[in-house]
């Protein structure tokens, strides 16, 4: 098929490397002429996407930060052709689709919200990879009376590139869980590096503290405009972990060894449960 | 050499393994007749250690929990060959030399404090193996007025079984910066999970929630053993994680998008650091 990728970060970058070497044509712009011409160089992309192409893409996907996917779309929205299939790819899919799904309505497209789990403590589309989402979750968030055919075949299409699974979901859930695996993940790990004793880890750690600050190195303006757009259900999670830490905080103070004992297990079963797999929401369906 | 081992756990386990394999000759005990039987049968011990056996042993490895070093050592304090040299392999280290140095100065034998940076997130013998300390560091906490001799031994030997490096500490210095690197990491790790949204990670999650919650599991009994022998400490990191906390949700909370993302880049700048390598204490010896 004829896909158009906006945005050549390591986001639009990856999947276009993936579209191209699965033998799509890609057509792909970015607002960096260094960053098109080595796409273009690289074949990652065989030509360039301009609004007035835009007709000729059966799938465009929208690579762009949460606050300029939807100013995008908007610019362009008489571009976009009548009965045609747009993707988002944003860590966030609330504000987005609010915002979008109205304009696809008004417009006559299709919009689906699109959320494919990989990443890099990279950026930009030098760190791009055609295998960044290779056994990858894809989360799509399809707008009230999406027709089913319109997910079957992003279903198909998504797996043909070898993502592991295609999950659907609304984006108020999709928000909701994602502000603990993925936004308090990077808060936590960010803000973990900052006791002065950080700098003396060399030579006094196993993996534990490697593996806990990975994702500290993060692009800050990125993640604040993804934290901004789910400030609420981030906050409660927030809330949840500091209201927990504070227990293992009491216990410890209090010499009560049994009752950090107890709060340890406690953690260490879920976690096993976890593990094990009893992780399958009921409200969601894995295709 | 003759090395003993009390212990056949993972650490002891795993070392008797290494050494083993490297051709030394393990004495080795454990409480539980089934693991000794195991070890032998393994080839990861050639013989059982007996206190009547530790004068024909060059070096006796101590692989208990904390609370149960001490004691061992305390009980079998007479047995131990005059000159002789023993090693703990504690995760803490401040509260096992200030008791055992005295028992070791008494009786005539040199006691160093170690602690092999590994682990995994199993325990026991079955889940020991020879290479679990490849490229691992070794800490070691040398007595006042140790013979440097000895240290060069130690060190010579650990990097034969092919540890990474031989890192020189103090008690104090070790167990306040393990507190960080090591027990906050399992304590935040333990609580990220306890999040009712945790159930609902499946799909949801890159490599961030894994990372961050892979310790979560943990034998809550030695690491409460392994917290309340480095209270202070612990206590002291989990203040300075709980007050850098607050500045994110404070920021979060009152939609102060700058502020966030001025602490967020904190903290990458903070992880790149450490990343590039300049984390190397004045005060601190790697050989």
């Amino acid at each position: 098929m004829t896909v158009g990728i906006v945005g050549l970060g390591l986001i639009g970058g990856s999947l276009a490397k993936c579209f191209a070497q699965h033998g799509h044509r890609v057509l792909a712009c970015d607002r960096d002429a260094e960053t098109m011409a080595a796409a273009l160089r690289d074949g990652a992309a065989q030509g360039e996407l301009t609004p007035a192409r835009f007709g000729g893409c059966e799938l465009i996907l929208v690579c762009l930060w949460p606050q300029k996917t939807v100013d995008y779309i908007e610019e362009n929205r008489a571009a976009f052709p009548k009965g045609g299939l747009v993707v988002d790819c944003c860590g966030v899919k609330g504000e987005i689709c609010r915002q979008v799904w109205p304009i696809a309505r008004e417009e006559g497209f299709t919009f689906v919200g699109g959320h494919p789990m990989a990443g890099r403590e990279l950026s930009g589309y030098r760190a791009s990879q055609a295998d960044l989402f290779h056994r990858a979750s894809m989360i799509l968030t399809p707008g009230p009376g999406c027709d089913e055919a319109v997910i079957e075949k992003l279903r198909a299409l998504f797996l043909s590139l070898h993502f592991r699974q295609v999950v659907l979901s609304t984006p108020e859930e999709h928000d909701r869980i994602i502000a603990l695996t993925s936004q308090l993940c990077h808060i936590v790990s960010n803000c973990f590096v900052k006791s002065p004793t950080a700098g003396d880890f060399g030579g006094f750690s196993a993996g534990s503290f490697k593996d806990l600050t990975r994702v500290a190195k993060l692009n800050e303006a990125m993640w604040t405009d993804l934290f901004s757009q789910n400030r609420a259900a981030l906050l409660a999670e927030l809330d949840i972990f500091i209201d927990n830490l504070a227990r293992y905080r009491a216990a410890l103070a209090q010499g009560d060894d049994s009752a950090l004992e107890g709060l340890l297990r406690e953690g260490r079963k879920i976690k096993e449960g976890l593990t094990l797999g009893n992780h399958t929401s009921q409200n969601r369906e894995s295709l």
